[in-house]
């Protein structure tokens, strides 16, 4: 237990598919769809995926940098009914599967081998919990005292990845491989959810394959 | 899983023992100290156990405070045959299990279902590492790029505390239960170890007893 096994980045493969716009226009009107979802169905549950390879021997994260800007793991929030582990594979299968056929067939030089559906991301441990406590940008690594009732709680599962992956990433989305170094201690840059990454994975002894 | 019981810091009593001073007299006596027995022993391995209790339902993390200075998690290096968790047995128990008899008795109040020997400790979950890559007081949550024999590996772990202990601590330091929010994004008072103590609970789903 509590071993990870990554493969070079050279492994994936990387091909692009239509733009997906963020669904909100600005972080007001974020906030402000989150609080008509809260009347409506109570705490929204997000969930994101960390995704994990190595180059010559040092971890690198997957992050999506979305219009040169900002940082995020892929994932999102969740339908009321539906399950961590559900939401989880159908946001990583819409985020960086294949394109779907009416596309145009971007993915033909797929191998069979590396096609995948929404339900095969081998999503593993759960690494953190992030909670927002009012209809605000702040959220904490707890529930802040004096809070029954958080907005929101974002949650963080490893994925092991398979050997082999196309990896295929909407066209107004960079995906960028980030090591560990260049995360630790720079929520400046990346925020705080993403700069603790190094140590939310420091327990894992990685096989570098 | 991912579930831990917390119980009120009010469950728990304070006795004192003879004092146990530092090893060594000073940093730079420390890391001399390190290099010679990596040399014989080569990397040192150092365990330390994390305590939580709550107080009012938020999660305080049981800290030593050293001569009204530094703060450290209960814990040591262990010799080079020990494992990780016999070896954090005996270190909590060294330093806040009852004072030995010789010491006369100050542990005489103590209950007898709260008494405990060195094996009694549950130790839980391995949270984080730090690696030390140099005779040098820096430490990483990652082997650094290019470093391929660390000089010194720090594991923290989750310790379930019972419902009610007798906590015998050594007259130079204090005990001291600190909130997560005290911690969290305060490594300039706390060092970038036990500021990162907040991420690593947050997974866990507290039962506040």
């Amino acid at each position: 237990m509590n071993t990870l096994t990554l493969y070079p980045l050279s492994n994936y493969s990387f091909e692009t598919k239509e733009p997906q716009p963020e669904e909100d226009p600005s972080v007001n009107a974020r906030l402000q769809r989150l609080e008509s979802d809260y009347h409506e169905h109570g705490m929204r549950r997000t969930v994101e995926g960390l995704l994990v390879v190595h180059e010559h021997g040092h971890p690198h994260v997957l992050l999506l940098q979305v219009a040169n800007a900002f940082f995020k793991l892929p994932g999102d929030y969740l339908k009321p009914d539906e399950s961590d582990l559900e939401g989880l594979q159908t946001r990583l299968h819409y985020r960086l599967g294949p394109a779907s056929a009416e596309e145009g067939g971007e993915s033909h030089k797929m191998l069979a081998e590396e096609k995948r559906g929404p339900g095969d991301w081998e999503i593993s441990d759960l690494l953190a919990q992030w909670w927002r406590p009012n209809f605000e940008s702040f959220m904490y690594p707890y529930i802040p005292a004096h809070i029954s009732q958080p907005k929101e709680v974002k949650s963080m599962y490893l994925v092991q990845m398979p050997e082999r992956q196309v990896l295929t990433v909407p066209r107004n989305m960079k995906l960028i491989a980030l090591p560990l170094f260049e995360l630790y201690d720079n929520s400046v840059r990346y925020g705080p959810s993403l700069a603790a990454i190094p140590h939310l994975l420091s327990k894992y002894n990685f096989i570098m394959s």
